[in-house]
């Protein structure tokens, strides 16, 4: 492999036209889109038109004329059919972290009518921390446990006494991708419901909540669905339990009328419920050109075709650096089945300078701390390319083989690190 | 009074120029800034250069080098110029409804240590159905009750056994004001703590929060701060509580150290563990620019100068309808000390129609069901004229004249009324 058969790759795929629909800037290798998604053709013009026009011109009228006021359903149904959800279960609001609350929350008071005897809620200590301190919070307000395993295998002897096993789907360090399906199967069969995070699979494998026979699932719109910086996010219910849920933070549009204005709570038919204050109507119009710039791969393969393409890339990548890279280890899966979207490494010593080096060359991946520290590169396949990763890798080696990690400049920490 | 009375008033008014730092429609009176504040001229080139140039060119690396990180707190230190909090004080996240929510659970917190035998939160049965429907959620989940007054007289009675008192210091239906000040003090003074939503106030009227000693107030973004449809919100704690407030939607942006990555959560100093998820930095910079254009008035006498205009204007317009509109009743104090920045009219039949009829006049206000039903026009100081007053009470006496709104096509409810 050199970097011609890179190219030649490229020049074979059918997805490459793809990479047109993004405004990239030109001497970078983006390889963060797992992180903050790039910037899609659409979006500054529809933004310019929502600001201008809709709101400039057309004003309060605007959430009739302009259809806001069912921007949350209307882009939900689009994202839906990314996550194998039926149309009318998805809505788009807030963030992940207030959508963790409200389905996890949901989740709860569904198993404290239904088993009240299960005191725990199950998670792993490595899932996006977020996730974690909002659990923490809502359990300790109602009385649960949260329980945090170190490996997936723990899982299965805690789900006797489980109420709410809340995982999510793709690892944001690792990569490490669960089977949503069987994980689901073995909970249900032992009696537990399941909150699924979809944040770094969303867009980025083919996702089937529907199939899974999930019960809830949240997910972010700044990631694989190109939404922007602090897009809003998504939540979807199994219809299952869309007669019965409720959510405590019961703001306005969650209710059945908000326009009645009367002051006592009826909350909205289905997933609208999950809905609080007044929807962000730019952030939710620059999210829907994200989702549309996703969707239009279906006309070239669909999901299935980008999945396949993301595993060549992140195989071709572990590959490389298999063979030049003897000093890092790859943290990710090395099986397809088991990896999501992205390849993680790990080194001896710098990784975080190593990172800012590889930046100073235009190859954008982040690092994430913890134990070891991750070097973290996604792969986003409508717009990564193969010589993307070989020229990448090439990059790597030569950060590493003329030390330029070591450089002081690479050791300060900005904000975001 | 005559029309060239109002057109000599705005061509004697110092702060007419600053109508110049807004887009508005030419052929509209835009009378519901108090809804949807108009766009400011500032907004859409800063929109674009955040979409296009942060995002699509700095991708990931904004989050330092545009600064993304730190603009909850930036534009936070700017709105409270305008409530009267000191620098840090203030944070700008998520929504109205949210961040009711947040500050609701803090007050709910610190009382449940210092006086756990008052069970009650006492609000207003008018007060914005969100903020009931939020505070509805808390109490039921805390073990609190809810008691809501018909009148502000009834708050006092209640106070020896209230744990929170929850108001809105300007009423979105009828514009009263409460005195802020005086109420706080008597609560404080029978051992009861102050939520205060500024959602009507913030940029309408002089605030002042340290002033009146309030304990939390949150605010909309949308309104007077014109920061564009679904907005962001703001949150403030007094410096009195922020060692030991706590708030349920604990997200990682809320966290000490977020990028520590820790699955425990330990809180940000002060009101920056109001923060939650990943800041919408689109909205966020689409506020700056409102906060900004409301700001650019210091040079013009500042908010003491907007609120006497602001008053000069809703007394006219009450005049004007006293003198020429017999049919309809004011809702608003007509005390300039207890009204707010609008004025509304009931009258016995039609209130949806006679709204409709004069938005195909190009005098935009609004319509809030509700006993009796609201013709609710607000004024914006920064942007409405005298002559617009004078104008919209003429199309509204023509409206009446002409029996216009008895026509069929203004019965027709939109989705939003």
């Amino acid at each position: 492999m050199n970097r011609d058969d890179a190219v030649a790759l490229d020049q074979a795929d059918p997805l490459a036209p793809l990479r047109n629909l993004f405004d990239l800037p030109e001497k970078t290798i983006y390889l963060d889109g797992n992180s903050l998604g790039a910037l899609p053709r659409a979006t500054a013009g529809r933004v310019a038109e929502v600001v201008t026009q809709e709101w400039g011109q057309g004003l309060i009228e605007s959430w009739n004329t302009a259809s806001w006021i069912t921007l949350p359903q209307r882009v939900g149904d689009k994202i839906a059919r990314i996550i194998g959800a039926g149309q009318g279960e998805v809505v788009v609001a807030d963030s992940t972290s207030l959508n963790v609350y409200k389905v996890l929350a949901s989740a709860l008071s569904i198993a404290a009518e239904d088993s009240p005897e299960r005191r725990i809620v199950v998670s792993e200590r490595s899932n996006f921390p977020t996730d974690l301190y909002i659990a923490s919070s809502l359990c300790r307000d109602r009385g649960y446990e949260l329980v945090l395993v170190d490996s997936p295998s723990e899982i299965e002897g805690l789900l006797d006494r489980t109420a709410v096993l809340m995982l999510t789907e793709v690892n944001y360090r690792t990569g490490y991708l669960h089977d949503m399906a069987s994980v689901t199967a073995l909970a249900h069969e032992r009696g537990a419901l399941t909150v699924w995070d979809l944040c770094h699979s969303a867009g980025a494998v083919p996702v089937d909540l529907r199939g899974a026979d999930a019960d809830f699932a949240i997910g972010c719109g700044y990631k694989f669905l190109n939404g922007g910086p602090g897009s809003p996010a998504f939540l979807w219910v199994s219809p299952r339990h869309v007669d019965r849920f409720s959510q405590p933070l019961s703001g306005w549009m969650g209710h059945a009328a908000p326009f009645e204005m009367s002051p006592g709570y009826r909350p909205a038919e289905g997933v609208s419920r999950y809905l609080s204050g007044t929807p962000a109507v730019i952030g939710i119009s620059a999210l829907e050109c994200g989702v549309d710039t996703l969707l239009a791969a279906e006309a070239h393969g669909g999901l299935q075709a980008l999945r396949e393409k993301s595993l060549a890339l992140t195989r071709l990548f572990a590959d490389l650096v298999g063979s030049r890279l003897p000093g890092f280890t790859i943290e990710s899966p090395l099986d397809d089945a088991r990896r999501g979207s992205q390849l993680s490494l790990s080194t001896g010593e710098g990784a975080y300078a190593i990172v800012q080096a590889l930046i100073e060359r235009g190859v954008v991946g982040d690092f994430r701390a913890g134990s070891p520290d991750i070097l973290r590169f996604g792969v986003t396949p409508l717009y990564t390319r193969y010589v993307d990763i070989w020229d990448a890798v090439d990059h790597l080696v030569a950060v590493m083989d003329n030390d330029e990690w070591r450089a002081e400049r690479f050791w300060t920490r900005g904000a975001v690190t």
